[in-house]
């Protein structure tokens, strides 16, 4: 079995665990109904993730142990605390979905939707508009059941080692950072797009604290934790490699969608676009066009502040952002950010006496996450 | 100063140290205010709770623990928890408020009509509809902000206790009988009126999950947990004590709702009825109608059907409650649930080898629970 189908399925079986109600009291087969509803829906919500969060964390903890036995009680609680990201990100994007009111997540209907379309198959009484509102309200209690969950997993998982306590405490403070990243996505929204510089700066910090946070900061450091090396060690070295590289992930990740090929990605290009995502990619466009095209700035700020952009809008800005320099800019940001995390791997490696073949293949673990074509242009340098 | 000023001033302590994000760097000054608010709301939220829960936990843990300096860590620690109750509270009615579309809060605007109007004042461009939909979006991560806040306190406060795995294992099941407790209640909002039992029955295990779980269950557990007791024994005396005593105190609740002195309580009597709650009361009334008056049992179930109920619906309603005589039967059954509770307590206290002055206390701080007149009717008993 590869390491990913051990994660899929010991994901499946803590989220049937912590989740699922059958042998308990709950008073009314309504209730069995619903609360097996949530159960089932946290199982699909689950489903189809990449892992690359959970084999990150797995890569470094192998590598800092060596050769282990998968069934050792440490081996098992890493596997288990990666799973545990994965159950948090899935909690996070349930109650993203709903912050966005989006349809649809990997491929299939979003969380809060499908739950609307359940109780409005399974209703006594017409509930008309009602079936939003209470497939929202489940959808915010799925998240939450999700995100206790997820810290209960590690709860246990970490119980038998020596850095319990503070595995503890990093896992909950990775909550936190994607909560307030989720608040400056909010306020992002909501920027006046006046200053370049400052709608740059704040996409950056958008994707430290939502992003890298539990994409790439939080794996590295909770390996590192589960393998019992020093706290201060371990956020250092978490954080001098995850900030970089969780930047560039997300970075990469604003690129593909204006630049990728809808039939490689399965999605339809220029979709942050039409939802006016404040991106680097904006902030780059405009700050090139306020200094040597004023209308075609004055055409991003207008588009971007109306509430919303048709078919032509997002190619003429696809256009734009081309044109300006941006999507140039946002590679080169991706290099130097790649470079960054490629250093910082190094002095982590020889900091903890890694061997070459440990380095490398922590290197190309970190690599997987500059996807698709980005990672063939940047891999040669 | 009082025990409740205590654990009213550690409460704002914790909330502004863990929900506070002054000192980092967030990119931007839009963030920063957003942040900033999401923050001020925390603490506002966090204001003018009974504190019954912290209080229930702290004098249990004082009994057993006998006279203590409040000043060692043992101490600190089970005031920290006893606090870390009352903050999962306040995420959980943060998240209610968003699911029922409520607009007030213990007297002051629910918090994400708070971020709404912060945001509707603060917005460069105008938003229209849009208010609502980012305040919810605010209060969702509030309300998991502080959720994730409320472990972090009980992480950090029982790390020195030799329960400390226990202590959150059992604080992270509160959060999921609380969160299933709710997705039950949205249950009850759907069932068929047609069988009076199943609703007393469902009503009945909202009361457990979502209600005594938090409010009496786990701070007895957590505060024999604390005190350093085997976890068996805590976890069968806190089910004892706490799910009939908790239950009652849901019970009181309701019944106060329809029989209260609004001049007394400062709410408007009948609010549960005209939300259309599915009530024990309403079920008591449908039973005893559906055996001596079927018009009148037809009356409730065409109203409780209906989207809403005006004042003179609420009148008649709370009449047919008094004529069914669902009332005398609220209150027969909260006092058997009272001497269910006073029974466990005696029983509790011979087990731990308690004085009966420290029986006493026990008695005394549960029958806090039930609340106003009710109390006087039942404590001569």
């Amino acid at each position: 079995m590869t390491t990913r189908d051990r994660i899929e399925r010991r994901i499946e079986e803590l989220v049937v665990r912590l989740l699922d109600t059958h042998s308990e009291d709950l008073g009314s087969a309504t209730s069995e109904r619903l609360c097996r509803a949530v159960a089932d829906q946290a199982i699909v919500s689950s489903q189809r993730g990449k892992r690359l969060r959970a084999l990150l964390l797995l890569t470094f903890h192998d590598v800092l142990r060596g050769p282990v036995d998968t069934d050792d009680a440490e081996a098992r609680g890493a596997l288990d605390t990666a799973c545990a990201i994965e159950v948090f990100q899935t909690a996070a994007l349930v109650h993203d979905d709903i912050i966005d009111d989006a349809d649809v997540r990997r491929g299939r209907p979003a969380a809060h939707k499908a739950l609307e379309s359940f109780c409005a198959g399974h209703s006594p009484t017409p509930m008309g508009s009602d079936a939003a509102s209470i497939g929202n309200g489940l959808g915010i209690m799925l998240g939450d059941l999700l995100a206790t969950a997820s810290v209960a997993i590690v709860n246990e998982a970490t119980a038998p080692m020596a850095n319990h306590g503070w595995m503890l405490d990093r896992f909950l403070a990775m909550h936190r950072d994607v909560e307030i990243g989720q608040v400056m996505d909010l306020a992002a929204e909501r920027m006046p797009l006046d200053s370049p510089a400052a709608l740059a700066s704040n996409a950056l910090a958008v994707s430290r604290w939502k992003t890298a946070s539990y994409t790439t900061v939080a794996p590295i450091e909770l390996a590192l934790l589960a393998a019992g090396l020093d706290p201060t060690v371990c956020r250092g070295a978490a954080r001098e490699i995850g900030v970089p590289l969780g930047t560039a992930f997300q970075l990469a990740d604003d690129l593909l969608d204006v630049i990728a090929d809808p039939a490689v990605t399965g999605k339809p290009v220029g979709g942050d676009i039409r939802e006016g995502k404040r991106t680097v990619l904006l902030a780059d466009a405009l700050d090139a066009f306020d200094g040597s095209l004023p209308s075609e700035a004055a055409f991003l700020r207008e588009r971007f502040s109306a509430p919303r952009r048709d078919d032509d809008d997002v190619a003429r800005i696809i256009d734009a952002f081309v044109a300006s320099g941006a999507v140039d800019r946002s590679k080169d940001r991706i290099a130097r950010l790649w470079d960054r995390t490629r250093d910082a791997i190094t002095d982590t490696s020889a900091k903890l006496g890694l061997s070459p073949d440990s380095t490398e293949t922590l290197r190309s673990m970190c690599a997987r996450f500059i996807p698709g074509a980005l990672h063939v242009e940047i891999s040669p340098a």
